[in-house]
């Protein structure tokens, strides 16, 4: 019989995960305090600026946890972190981890989610160090807060890209999009969940090493992560450099299973991947003569795909669509509104 | 017509949260990127340790919307942070606030409550540098992410108390939880919200300046703020420094206010000092010739009111209760367990 979090009470479960993260975690580089005082502490390098951001899942909201497990539910809700530090150009150090459990879930699910949680930070010596454990009700939820570093004035924003910019784009932005849509609409008529696009909905994946290795570069003016959806996305970078951008519609990004899914779904592709969808890819803006140098620092960073997409223009917050036929057609950016 | 989130949309929040900020907040010291990229960063100063903690508040478990005003509420979620700050001797610096909200929820609400948020903090030249907003059904909830500094080397833990250390402590625990008992006892049929209790328990106050101004003077071995209750605690400081505690029944400090309200209760008003109770005091501990030290620094940072109430001791876990005719008691710390 599985134990439940309402028997073992809230210091026990804590005292169990802190058992995990010493033995499963990393030991994070210039942690003075982990998890257990008032606060934990570090002693930041010098030289690097911080970097801090907090990401949220709600039950119901942001996943189903009929359709993910424990697991793969604490990689995602890392990843979207991760992912967010990477945009910046920086390397994930220290991860608080605020939970809102129902009594009822079983120690060992919130034990799996843990690994889960660490399974990605891993990797960059970064180590959980806080966090706070609360009971719920009807939603449980899970709210990160990562820091990272990244050396002074090196950061790359979403607010400095220029007109005259080529604008890249890794990997196949929508396909996390469409694997949602599949999920939701085969959910209990069809065993889905290994389906390349469900899988990418479920652990996207991140491009921070490859983020970091482009701001080093310091061959790009501006860097975002897709956690919008690309238009979305776009449509930041545009919004706060205060530019447009012309995107040519045959270098727009389309693998297979995406194409074959917009046909199930009566849609056209484009749509799929200019849209909503979480992939946590990275849109890149750089001077046309550093695309060369862009591709070659993202391709030894690891990443297969990338992409040449379009331009950025001086035409403020105009995101215009441009055919095989030279025909131009403006599109809204949407974004991801949680309460639309 | 007040208007609701679900009507100006999260982007639309957003812009109205970061407006409000940019008027009635302050500027933080070393941020580089406040609210409106991937993260948030800042350049931490040399010589410091970075402080980070985080807290959650969830609705109807850790408040009832119709007993507290969105701006009593933001402050409160911001005091329990800033008391963990302030209890390692730090200051409070930059804050990540994560909401979940429900779309119904009036933007007016939301800013109230942002208005809390900045209360406590602006006096500290703290600033919110970025968090997140998701909308929720049924458990609203607010998680804030505190980041704090404290000079190298200064930081008080609740894991260094040692056995012979006199163990001081600031107001009047108790009255916090006695106030959420009053105010939960005469919900609908009586208005309390005004009661000294139940002020205490709405709005508790922190003690983060005189915790820096220990921290910095170097005479206390060890420190706490009361979130879990008196007992609970100093249960954790006894935990994690290996020791236990001999208290002074007659030197706990009892307010007339409680004293009355655990006559209206039927209850023992020790009972409620050493119980359940999110005070936001400080315990502190010190080796017996810096009593004096201690009680002039606190009360030089405005503490008005300051007890010696035993000592550590050697044995384990243990915590006795000496009564005024000499008798011994052993009590149990509970702590405020969340799932119990």
């Amino acid at each position: 019989m599985a134990e439940r979090i309402s028997q073992i009470g809230e210091f026990g479960l804590i005292r169990r995960l802190k058992d995990l993260l010493l033995k499963e975690g990393v030991a994070g580089r210039g942690v003075v305090l982990g998890i257990g005082d008032d606060t934990a502490s570090f002693i930041p390098r010098s030289g690097q600026e911080v970097l801090v951001t907090c990401d949220s899942m709600v039950e119901g909201r942001h996943y189903l946890p009929e359709c993910i497990s424990p697991h793969d539910l604490g990689r995602r809700a890392m990843i979207s972190n991760i992912s967010d530090i990477g945009a910046m150009g920086g390397a994930p150090l220290y991860a608080l981890v605020s939970l809102g459990l129902r009594p009822k879930t079983a120690d060992a699910d919130v034990e799996e989610m843990y690994r889960g949680f660490l399974f990605e930070p891993n990797p960059f010596h970064a180590s959980i160090i806080g966090g706070n454990i609360t009971s719920v009700g009807d939603s449980p939820f899970i709210d990160i807060t990562l820091l990272g570093e990244v050396p002074e004035g090196r950061s790359l924003r979403r607010s400095t890209a220029r007109p005259g910019d080529s604008i890249l784009v890794t990997g196949f932005p929508g396909r996390s999009g469409a694997g949602l849509r599949l999920l939701l609409e085969k959910k209990g008529t069809e065993q889905v969940e290994d389906h390349p696009l469900v899988r990418k909905y479920l652990v996207p994946g991140h491009r921070a090493f490859a983020g970091r290795a482009i701001a080093l570069s310091g061959l790009a003016t501006a860097m975002i992560d897709t956690s919008d959806g690309f238009l979305g996305d776009l449509g930041h970078i545009c919004e706060e450099s205060g530019a447009g951008a012309d995107l040519e519609q045959n270098k727009l990004p389309l693998k297979q299973d995406l194409i074959d899914a917009a046909r199930a779904f009566g849609e056209d592709p484009y749509e799929l991947m200019l849209g909503n969808s979480d992939d946590y890819e990275l849109i890149v803006t750089c001077p046309p003569e550093n695309v060369t140098g862009v591709i070659t620092a993202l391709s030894e960073a690891g990443v297969e795909s990338i992409s040449e997409v379009g331009k950025i223009t001086p035409f403020a917050q105009q995101i215009r669509l441009i055919g095989g036929d030279g025909s131009e057609r403006r599109i809204e950016p949407k974004g991801w509104d949680h309460f639309g």
